[in-house]
């Protein structure tokens, strides 16, 4: 397993806080690999802007370009997306856990107290 | 189920993007509500920079805060980064799918040049 840092996370949240960039991987996960126009295509933003966001994608391993000639073909950077799952599952793991810790301890609590009033 | 807006997640994938704000939700996902100081204290930043990055994680719904007479304690909302986590595996579930659409047509393809060559 590749230890990702603290570095490449962030590059990945940041280029998944914007909107045209999560449609532009949304389409890349459902398609084959996409020449930049065809990509560009059903967004309503200059085809500058559009590089523009590929290459924040790119930056942070999110997608691959490749040159074909004089075209350049875009696809999803397959399993990149998982270092981010991880990350979340991660605290949602300990969070349940520390739930469960704290269940146990309101549980032991009440067992005393019953005990105690008995 | 909540449908959560694209400003929603433009926000939680923000929030997400900077080191402390990650380490600080970690931090409160593994223990109970703590005051902002007992928060702050392993952090070695100012106060003041602790509590701007409460904000950004409070606006993208990730902690609660709540006042008890002059302490104010922060929990982490519990669940709120499902819409994240949900984003991201639909994601990778499309790109599988699609994965097997094209396994399925190149196959189609091998088998009739194989029925072709025979």
């Amino acid at each position: 397993m590749v230890n990702y840092s603290e570095a490449h996370l962030d590059r990945v949240f940041a280029a998944l806080s914007d909107p045209t960039r999560r449609a532009v991987l949304s389409r890349l996960a459902r398609t084959r690999p996409l020449s930049v126009s065809a990509l560009a295509e059903p967004f309503d933003i200059r085809l500058h802007t559009v590089m523009k966001h590929l290459d924040v994608l790119a930056d942070a391993g999110l997608i691959r370009r490749a040159k074909t000639g004089r075209t350049v073909h875009v696809e999803i950077a397959r399993g990149s997306l998982q270092p981010a799952v991880r990350w979340l599952q991660r605290q949602e793991r300990f969070w349940s856990a520390s739930l469960d810790r704290l269940a146990v301890y309101a549980e032991a609590k009440e067992r005393k107290t019953r005990e105690r009033d008995r």
